[in-house]
């Protein structure tokens, strides 16, 4: 794959933001791969997403950084470059069901996922053989239900020892404590096994099952303070019958979750997420 | 379409129902076109739906009914017969927004729809062109806001005299008073433009706008006393993205709500659908 | 809905171009209300759409195009501009099956389809009731089978009378000639009840239920003189089973061919959809 | 899961069928756990799938079939029974695409594949590690492109002294020979990576991206000696657009593959298929 940079942006709206950063673009010889632009006429927002060929520029990242800053500031962007040569660095977390780390193991296994996993983490100990067949670090980082506050001081050490940047909630059934929210606003991702927002909260399927619906689904969101609340990324559903009790709604809806998360998951890794007012623009 | 009985039944599970069933019938020589059943487990519940060719049974409707009474109350069912002979009796009630009954109106007049649709009632005189080329009566009863009696009990008036059986209410926008949700417990169907019990209520388009979720739906469901919290007959989602304001999500929708209304109708019409413990057992 | 120019635009790939569109744009002041582009890695050509506020522009459409000309010839371009307040003008054509010119009747008078329906034209008699209960003119113009060339001569006359720039075959079930299909090269848009290239020709549905598949589609493509061979504009299925026999299918299928065809038809009436090789590029 | 036997019979149709089955049922005290039935008016032929309660019969699986047998002679039954205690046994073969070899291994390890897995035979040594790691043995038979028979013979070799009596190809690319397509006739399940019947034979996805359509799919079938031409079991579909180049395609079927493959396997493993004319009945 060859090498690109991703400029996200996101300003109020006017007349001459394309003209203005496509003429940037190429006026230096910058060679666009891929753009995409949203007007949001309620909100009156703009937002951007373009990959450039790194090699068409005569710029590192941080030069490329530095030229761009004056027509951020005069369009009072908020922004980012990424490198896709610099991969993110993804924390997986998991509690004792299998199946999201599993599947994102395979796909990261099988270059489907760019970025790198550095560890894993888990309040359980039961998935540490699958994870380090990979060749990835499994911490097992215990919950003591009378105090939970050295488990999310140990995660928070992980977090930042291995430098990760983002964190997947892959069925890790714990409630993170406000502070890690803010700290990593936009950059934890969770699976919820519902089609928010119904059904938020505990045991979903079961809840599902009791209102009698006829789709079950899952929801990947940014992880707020707000609990099952933050930006949706994804969602997606799948038809069930009188015949299918809690358990093979669990099982039905296994499929759907690992490919909201995985989606999900994709979209972030290449910068094609954007976030305003809880919501979502995804450039796919 | 060769004439049938359909037998819809539910009773407490136990062994040699269907046994005794087909017994029945078989013994008088009846031909079953098709059979379904379900056992379910959380309630211990049985349900089971049998058609059988007309013309294969020594029997008129009636008297096959006097025949199976022995069997139904030895098995302490609720059950029922009916001859595609007869269809339904359908009344659709509408609003001002055309989409609904103009795609129930042409697949009734396609032949899809198995029914006799003796007459629409509107609290608007919008449709009433449309309605009239498909030679049906149109009754155009206002809407008091002051005082929505007189408008019900001139709906009430009219599905008596129609002798109707079955109400439709395709984007009738008005909530029925008790006592008609009531009287016609199971047969008065409902369209609802979200994918309950996401919500519910008012301008769902806009509250599924504000959340940013990622999936629009629509439900069809039998009317009760609590506004969308009726027995689940269809439901079925779309999707949309950032780009989709709330206008975009209403046209998008309206396809959502032709496909679940018409297609919970048939089932309705064809006696595919049990109900219990405010769910549903579609066998379809 | 505010007026819009939308500019329509294919060329071999190269830096800049992107830059040189916007530019031009913004520099006369004009606002991007939308715009699309892709690179085909396969092919080295780049695509383009872009709408235009068309009252930000101090021009009339004729002063656009001759403004955009020298662009357009530097890069060797395949382009057009249209103007949203100048609608396509779409005859539809149909035998005697309702289903596809109903539903886009429908729309039509619903204002969901953004165009003019000038006239309906078919070689039978039957559909005349419905197309002129919406003031449409109907043409019935028979098929002799021994010679159907009487009948092609005034389907092309009748296309020149009313100034059609757009042909809708909505389940016409004749093959349109050579010359047509050339003069009107990408302007006729024609359902196919199959997801092609299965099912190609004759009783698509029929030839599915031989076959045992398990889904059941519809193609909706530009007509080209190779029967069913032409640029796929959208494809959509439906899941069926071992009870759905033939009829059935039918029944089913007329859901998603309606639904394929109306939503190829509207995005070719926004200018969403450009050629190239026989494939489709769909800007949606 | 409480023990059941699976009783699964065809026959011609005529009345009496399911008296005379469930008659037997009952007679003997059995509880009808789950039953399905379909007369196919095409073909007038008759198909039954009756699951009971192992221990509300006074048999053994032999005496059960053997009491069956007199009614299953007299309608001229196509017919077995199945004990859910004896769970089937698959060898599974692979060459060097991991993604539905590893997708299987993960839903047998996590119990949703009610069956045993012998062994996996593969003509490549890539995906020894991961099957090793599930401890189920690996066998390396590789092809000689001269010469395919000894890999053929060794393969028969294995199923026979593994006692399989189902062999899943999960993306094995050798075309099987008429012997063992014929002894083993509704026992092997291959996945093809198309939407059956289009892009039969190598390299679909490619085949799909050369015509252009907008919908790619798999399609899972019992293997018959004529080229991706057997009994379609299940198939799926999923959307792209003009942005994905065929390797693009390759990762999004993968999805669809896996998910056809698992679905289609399970129903094999739970006895819901039957084949008739080249067609199934799937009762699920």
């Amino acid at each position: 794959m060859e090498r690109r940079f991703r400029l996200v942006l996101a300003c109020p709206d006017r007349v001459g933001i394309v003209s203005m950063v496509s003429n940037f673009i190429s006026s230096h010889g910058g060679s666009i791969a891929d753009a995409n632009q949203h007007s949001d006429s309620t909100t009156g927002w703009f937002f951007m997403r373009v990959e450039i060929v790194a090699d068409s520029l005569p710029f590192s990242l941080e030069q490329l950084k530095s030229a761009f800053t004056p027509i951020a500031s005069s369009f009072e962007m908020t922004w980012q470059i990424n490198d896709s040569a610099e991969p993110k660095r993804v924390i997986l977390m998991a509690s004792r069901e299998a199946h999201c780390l599993a599947d994102l193991l395979y796909r990261y296994h099988a270059g489907e996922l760019d970025c790198e996993i550095p560890c894993v983490i888990s309040n359980h100990d039961d998935l540490r053989s699958m994870v380090e067949w990979h060749d990835i670090p499994y911490h097992h980082v215990p919950v003591n239900k009378a105090d939970k506050q050295p488990h999310f001081d140990e995660v928070s050490r992980l977090i930042r020892e291995y430098q990760a940047d983002t964190v997947v909630l892959a069925r890790y059934m714990q409630i993170l404590p406000e502070d890690i929210c803010q700290q990593y606003a936009r950059q934890i991702i969770n699976i919820h096994h519902s089609f928010l927002p119904s059904f938020a909260g505990a045991r979903p399927y079961h809840q599902a099952h009791e209102r009698g619906v006829k789709l079950i689904g899952a929801t990947c969101h940014y992880v707020t303070q707000d609990l099952d609340a933050g930006p949706i990324i994804d969602q997606d559903v799948t038809r069930i019958s009188h015949r299918d009790q809690p358990e093979e709604m669990v099982r039905l809806g296994k499929d759907v979750e690992k490919t909201v998360l995985s989606r999900g998951l994709r979209w972030h890794l290449e910068d094609r997420i954007l976030v305003h007012d809880n919501k979502t623009v995804v450039f796919n």
